[in-house]
């Protein structure tokens, strides 16, 4: 399945995504159909495998909208965690002339950076070296404590694209090098368009990832590369923190991002981003600079 | 006012503390007194002044019980943010070997962390080297983004104790040494007893604070010490994300911890914890071994 959420008369809505007849996408508003859905795709993963025949026969429903007619947002929209990897790509740990350690390099993002595919990302005027990062997306969809590698992959939900927005001037240069405030401001983590359910992924570890900017491609690899791939990490992580149904995974970037080329380049209001992911889909976003000073 | 979440018939509860005749602290349960107050702490909070006076008559209702008599919890349960402060105490910067920087570190810990006053702090086997942090905690009330200093308190709905418990080899162990996970294993932030609104508080930055172990005092300080006092902060973060009604931000601790002194300390089972600051209480946890794996 691919799961969306979209917005309806200003409220956002939990949505399946199909192919139509004329094989253009449709969106169904999957509670309008079964009202024993909860109203958010969060709510629908932790509800567990018992209410996915009923979110089949939603997406099977007669009625629908077009792809491109609805307003899509973020696919999880109050994720308790947003959980990220670095240097998780052996391409990218040795353009930036990191050593891969034997464990992930883990930080997080706070979950006001969230954003949907359709919105864009803001620049911040405390930062003018704003650079994009594709990701590929773990959608956590059931709790998870101590869980081995074997088992990981049954507490994953889906995957998505995301873009692991980063302020390098903060990222590197403040007090303690924590990442997080570089990594945290609003709109650095636009996610979607959708999460494909695990099973239309047969692998998370061959997947091809690009990025583009203004429709050049500047980041161009597969999820085979990951130093520590998506089982790994979820086994990793559980072992510190419990995972909760909608948490997210941004699991690394590959080379290519703007910060590593020479002459290096940083995010500039207009640009357009764009990260695909095999399965995943495109997701575009505009950048522009923050307008919201109160 | 001093507001707690405590637990009913299994289900967390918003309460009002108050003093009762005897001298004796009563807890009453808001929603039951006053129907239309929402039905946790972090919602009462965002619901804004309008339901103070609400609050305040729910408070002063016949029914109550004895404080020593209810299971509380974390004052807030589910906060979108726990931001946290590294040596932000000018003497624990020199105890640690650091200097202190033109801006604060800035970490967090995951959600999964907190705890209440009455719940233990489990020892992962992962660590051999968990360590305390007595710290005061600012709960914010109202959304914050690019907050002045001289507004920054008008956006504080109150304070509390917390212990930014941290697993010393994991913070300062780990490749790309971010402190993220070595702060948030499960149960690594206990938060309590209660919430004293802001108005009890005449001013945050002249409060004792202290962190017995086993009843021996290891911190001593006044949040004088505060490098980057609490307006300071609220100001400085709201420029980078846009801060939520019920978040939390652990503001820094003073020198004593147990990884700075010789011989060091780290926490054992059976240990207990007890964190107090002027006007909000004692903070107080015992420590076990971890016993869920599975």
């Amino acid at each position: 399945m691919r799961l969306v959420t979209f917005e309806s008369n200003g409220a956002p809505r939990a949505g399946g995504l199909r192919t139509g007849s004329t094989g253009v996408l449709e969106v169904v508003d999957l509670q309008a159909h079964e009202p024993s859905l909860p109203g958010s795709i969060k709510e629908i993963l932790a509800a567990g495998p018992d209410v996915r025949p009923i979110v089949e026969r939603a997406i099977a429903a007669e009625h629908c909208t077009p792809f491109d007619q609805v307003k899509l947002l973020a696919p999880i929209l109050d994720p308790q965690k947003i959980i990220c990897v670095g240097l998780n790509y052996a391409d990218h740990a040795a353009e930036t002339g990191a050593q891969a350690g034997d464990e992930p390099v883990i930080f997080c993002k706070f979950p006001t950076t969230l954003r949907g595919p359709e919105a864009e990302i803001e620049l911040p005027p405390e930062s003018n070296q704003v650079d994009y990062e594709a990701e590929l997306v773990v959608v956590i969809g059931a709790r998870a404590h101590r869980v081995s590698r074997a088992d990981a992959l049954s507490h994953v939900a889906g995957y998505c694209c995301g873009n692991d927005v980063s302020a390098r001037d903060w990222q590197k240069g403040k007090p303690g090098k924590q990442w997080l405030l570089g990594k945290s401001f609003d709109s650095f983590a636009p996610l979607g368009p959708w999460i494909a359910t695990s099973d239309e992924i047969a692998d998370p570890g061959q997947l091809d990832i690009t990025m583009r900017l203004n429709g050049e491609l500047m980041q161009d690899s597969n999820t085979r590369q990951l130093i520590f791939p998506v089982d790994y990490l979820v086994s990793y992580l559980s072992h510190v923190c419990t995972l909760l149904p909608g948490d997210l995974i941004y699991t690394g970037t590959p080379s290519g991002v703007g910060f590593a080329r020479d002459p290096q380049i940083f995010l500039q209001p207009g640009d357009v981003c764009e990260v695909s992911v095999t399965g995943l889909g495109t997701l575009r976003n505009k950048v522009r600079i923050e307008t919201e000073y109160h």
